[in-house]
């Protein structure tokens, strides 16, 4: 297995807890594993957030990812719920944190719309164009979508981390002009 | 230093972040250490969450804590800041989870009210209480109070555990009486 950079995807929850690691090689993405960690069946919010802090370390041991992409909704029901979020976020991220893994975040709207094309797209149509893009075979797609939803947000950091960037440069001709006078030619 | 249980307590922040180390020796607390974490140098949200689980994970190795106390706060201002203020939580409880050390939560006003008899006590109020209770020497009183506020957290847990429970027995007389109405001498 040599890819020359993998990407491990999440999307985190309380109840349940998808993961998607993506391998670039030759600069093509491709499906590694993908999966969820199930919570609902604990009762107890600390045994929750060990399963998950376990889980995402024994991912990280095994496959040695080098990114870490988190789906990250700014905006919840309640102040409650957030913070439970935000706890699952954290023993998820602190999991990564031991192995001193980059971490991005990538809000709900933009993964789809990085993947779809659209911003209102459903889970089964960011599923469907995930099978598509990838070549993932029937069989290796999962009866639950919070899966390829973390396989969304890793392609989706592989996809932004790929664009060309003029961060420094000039926004628009008028700038370049303005900036190098000697550059236009005057007849 | 052998005492016969060792409690952290943590008051957790994104700015500042207070730890307490109490020690249990024949019954009786005494302080091990306290201090605080800063966090307001990084302006990178994740470096900070570096830096909480990084500090938490040392204290931890280095005292071996059997249990963890946590200040837990249970409304905020806005979603935003509880999703923060969950994650600075998630990733100091990851690094107890690593050890399998139970945690358990306190609200600020129970926390309060068991270390100074009032749940509208001020911060310098707790301190005064707890240096007087610990019998703290002055040069180990702390300039920040985030510290003092988590040893609050480690003393209230230690006199919660110690409170005796009826938790299977009868609420009341009445509903005791109800439930053996052979033990009532009818006259």
């Amino acid at each position: 297995m040599d890819y020359d950079r993998i990407i491990l995807g999440i999307d985190p929850g309380t109840n349940v807890m998808g993961y998607g690691l993506l391998g670039v090689r030759q600069k093509k993405p491709e499906l590694i594993v993908m999966g969820v960690i199930k919570l609902n069946k604990f009762t107890d919010h600390y045994l929750r957030l060990r399963r998950i802090f376990e889980r995402v370390r024994s991912i990280v041991e095994q496959h040695l990812p080098d990114e870490l992409a988190i789906e990250a909704p700014f905006f919840g029901k309640n102040v409650q719920s957030m913070l439970k979020l935000g706890r699952a976020q954290g023993v998820a991220m602190a999991a990564a944190l031991t192995r001193d893994i980059p971490i991005t975040e990538y809000a709900p709207l933009s993964i789809k719309q990085s993947i779809t094309g659209s911003g209102s797209a459903s889970k089964e149509q960011v599923a469907n164009m995930l099978k598509h893009l990838l070549k993932i075979p029937d069989e290796k797609m999962p009866d639950l979508l919070d899966a390829t939803d973390a396989l969304a947000v890793a392609l989706t950091h592989f996809y932004e981390t790929g664009k060309p960037r003029l961060a420094a440069g000039p926004k628009n001709w008028a700038e370049f002009l303005a900036k190098n006078p000697d550059r236009i030619a005057r007849r």
